[in-house]
């Protein structure tokens, strides 16, 4: 199998309207339409061609760069027409060639993605008010399907030929990669045993059946299409809360240096240690905050959460995909906690703000990519750190968190403190829909409660043990000996054995569909993309379009 | 890798007391004592010493069936204390060598077993009011304290030596395979960051720290232990609403005949077609009820709600671990609804009757076990059958129906019809908590209202399709061929697409321990089972033991 992801240059998830290979983006007032117009030539990678709007990572990375761009750049939209640029396909699901040719690691990474992008489009619709529809106008298989499941409406041309299908079990031996099998069922609640029937039937369903079955919303004629779909959109756009008249914020490109094994941001920076396989990440805090909301927005892509908040998204994305040694991810932060609760107060202290609700959600994005990130993660809270509010949420989202009880030797700096803000109490549930507090004291909920109380003061070791913030507290001398035992014990457990633990033990409580597509159907698409019937020499995705016949193991495991 | 499941004589599932070889079971009026004591010499297989209480498929087929008679044969039993036998050990888990020589097959199929008899215990617990607690007198490791964690009560000894741990992933680069993880998290809640600790240490937890991570709910003194255990065994008792002077239900021998590729019980038939994989089973209805519970109870294991239980159970088991290339079971049933209905009601009639409650708990979890077998369930319809409330719930579990809309060509027997009865409205529920009934119509929860309206009523082809109890209804001129390409085009597709898929589609709406378990946790153990770094040359699992170290791929995928 080829190792797609280290013989080629490294993977880069910036990108900008004007760059767009595969997407055209339009306007029409509070409606945009988002066509998907994929360059067959332009895969990221050499040796397969995106034939029939299928696509590869790199047209999701534009897919992803427009849902943040309609989001911030564009207040006035309320709905956004999700259809296919080409005349007669919509969209044929992931590149299979691409997925033939990539490592285990590359076909599970770009899933990954592509549901995190899927899920922010169902958030942009719920929590945005920006209402994402689909207009299937042509044939709509797999993930092609599966990017309209992640809308709230769904028209289908009636025109004989159009369907809705999720072909991969039958055609390719892999389960449906991106929500599809849970969102059938628990989106759009479709009845099982019609869902395993549309889910072994190539040609999929069309027409009436397809309304009846819940597949999709509406079948229309084909000369329909068009004023159909444009009256939902309309429609769904007039209930928003968006601001009609309000100016965007400019995504401004994002300025990185890779020099040697060190990232940085202008806030973030990233130091790898490859010999021991760990990231260390390190969060500034700024000088001063925004006086109000108007300064906040003066400010655009360079206010502080709104700046952090996409470096640390840059970041997960290229730690991800580009440093798959790096087993460990290790957060520390710096600067003064007061700065940073005086920005927690600005983003919640406004809620019928818009820009700041884009902010807010887009910091719970990116703390939820850390969440499902298949790399453990540690925090590290040292004196000079400000753990507090948005930025303690870094240590609550850890695997585990060590904090210095006392100073370290022969440094003046004052010991370390953590601090609450009221961002910690629900401004950023984790994909199972709770706080990380409320998730971290199952037992005890009523500790949240309890801990309301103590916002706004500096927490120190004990203090922090006490209340059930912290893992451990190492006096200062035990400290270097403790965590670097922890970092290097770490690291040389198994890869595999530390993702499968870490996704068990990080999504206790109740289940969304987020932790049902992460957290199960993402572990059962792991197994099959492990299993030789899919992968292995005869196995259905690797003679796909060969000519050859599959050759199965009959053997039920 | 052995294959441990072709090179050997088909596993027998059915034992009783005095074949046990590695559980000493003894009573005290209300407190039964089970006593792993693991004859090391006695592996189901030969390559592997069952060392310090370890165990393998052989040992939980004997727990498996002392938990049954416990329930059926004492009534007079409230409480069960699970120790260990042995001096200085009270279970070092899963015995590793087993694990290593096995197939993949054999692995994923050992721990579905045990994961359902560890559910099992759990329901003794909240359901048949024979509350299981643990004494662990010695060190309790991996599959052992996962055992102690189905329990609802743990005591540990305080002396130094006895620990819980889960040492599976720093010691075999795999998960704990019997729910430790979902267990920590969400039964137990311990912190999300102490259980990573936890399940990263080797040596495990012991004394005051144990009770505090609420590892455990007590450790007392090694002298107190045999008077604290007791006591706490009473007390549990004492609760019980078990009849304390009743008569047990002695689990005759259960009668089973295989002839080539026929299997029969009583009421149970199962013909294998291997050229095509597939089983047929056909369960028959008996010829009347008895009068009332008195004459039920009288009957004993010849009462036909308890031997269907039986029959289905065991093939079940057979089926899944004797014919893994058996891909899709197909159920069918014959006889007369009507006594199907009479013993419906005589089981749901009388909610205080142990042994009622008894029988229709152990129909839940064999149908909880077709739920959850990677096997594909068709059910077809036909006439002459009877799919009337707890035989209809066989249907309601599959994947898919077919029922007959007309007669047979030249058949006299008239059409074939469905009948709900009260079984069908929360008597069964499947591991998501909800009845079938609920499941298949989350998005029309109004329709199992209206359905409770048609109870008794015998609803042929149309009317069944219009209910939505099943999936198509083929008149009898497209019936042969349509159900033919069915069978045949399920049989042809990959195996482990086809596995996880049913496991994605069958579980929506509510998530419970078990959904968790089964759902979720399995997967991610059975794509660690697949894994280089587990079970490849150089895996953790195939080194143990030897002196060699892992040498593990470090990419995280």
């Amino acid at each position: 199998m080829a190792e797609t992801t280290t013989a080629n240059p490294p993977v880069d998830f910036r990108t900008e309207p004007a760059g767009y290979k595969h997407w055209k983006l339009t306007f029409d007032g509070p409606v945009a339409t988002l066509a998907m117009d994929v360059r067959e030539d332009s895969g990221l990678r050499p040796g397969y061609e995106l034939k029939l709007n299928s696509y590869d990572l790199g047209v999701d990375i534009e897919l992803y760069d427009a849902l943040q761009r309609l989001r911030f750049e564009h207040p006035e939209v309320g709905a956004v027409i999700l259809t296919s640029g080409k005349e007669r396909v919509f969209c044929a699901g992931a590149n299979i060639r691409m997925l033939g040719q990539s490592s285990h690691a590359w076909k599970v990474n770009f899933c990954k993605f592509t549901n995190e992008t899927r899920n922010a489009i169902e958030e942009a619709s719920s929590e945005s008010k920006q209402v994402w529809l689909t207009a299937v106008n042509g044939p709509c298989a797999g993930g092609g399907y599966e990017l309209a499941l992640a809308t709230e409406w769904i028209v289908m041309a009636d025109d004989g030929n159009t369907a809705v299908s999720l072909p991969e079990v039958p055609l390719l031996a892999v389960l449906p990669g991106t929500g599809g099998l849970t969102r059938l069922i628990d989106k759009r609640k479709v009845r099982r045993d019609r869902a395993d029937f549309f889910c072994t039937t190539e040609e999929g369903v069309k027409g009436a059946r397809a309304v009846e079955w819940s597949l999709v919303d509406e079948v229309v004629p084909r000369s329909r299409m068009p004023e159909t779909v444009t009256q939902r959109a309309r429609e769904l756009a007039a209930k928003t809360d968006r601001p009609r008249a309000a100016r965007g914020v400019a995504l401004t490109p994002l300025a990185r240096t890779i020099e040697g094994d060190r990232i940085a941001y202008t806030h973030v920076r990233c130091a790898l240690d490859r010999r021991r396989g760990i990231a260390e990440i390190t969060t500034a805090a700024p000088a001063a905050p925004p006086s109000d909301p108007a300064a906040a927005l003066a400010q655009g892509a360079a206010f502080w959460p709104l700046a952090v908040a996409r470096e640390l998204d840059d970041l997960i994305l290229h730690l991800r995909t580009n440093e798959e040694q790096i087993g460990l991810w290790v957060f520390r932060t710096t600067g003064a906690a007061d700065v940073v609760e005086a920005h927690d107060r600005l983003l919640l202290g406004h809620q019928g703000d818009w820009f700041l609700r884009e902010v807010r959600l887009y910091l719970k994005r990116v703390l939820k990519r850390i969440d499902v990130s298949s790399r453990s993660v540690f925090a590290l809270i040292e004196p000079g750190s400000c753990f507090a509010g948005t930025l303690l949420e870094l240590a609550l989202a850890a695997d585990r968190s060590y904090m210095i009880d006392g100073t370290r030797p022969g440094e003046p700096t004052p010991p370390a403190t953590l601090r609450l803000t009221a961002a910690n109490f629900g401004a950023y549930p984790t994909i199972n829909g709770l706080s990380r507090l409320a998730a971290r004291f199952l037992k005890e909920p009523g500790r949240v409660d309890d801990l309301k109380g103590r916002v706004g003061q500096d927490l120190d070791a004990a203090a922090a043990a006490e209340a059930g913030l912290v893992t451990f507290t190492p006096d200062d001398l035990d400290w270097e000996d403790e965590v670097r035992q922890a970092l290097e014990a770490r690291a040389a457990f198994s890869p595999d054995a530390l993702t499968g633990m870490e996704a068990s033990l990080r999504f206790g409580g109740p289940e969304t569909l987020e932790t049902k597509i992460f957290g199960r159907l993402s572990a059962w698409q792991n197994w099959i993309f492990q299993r030789p019937n899919a992968v292995g020499p005869k196995g259905a995705l690797q003679v796909y379009g060969t000519g050859e016949r599959s050759d199965f193991d009959r053997r039920r495991v």
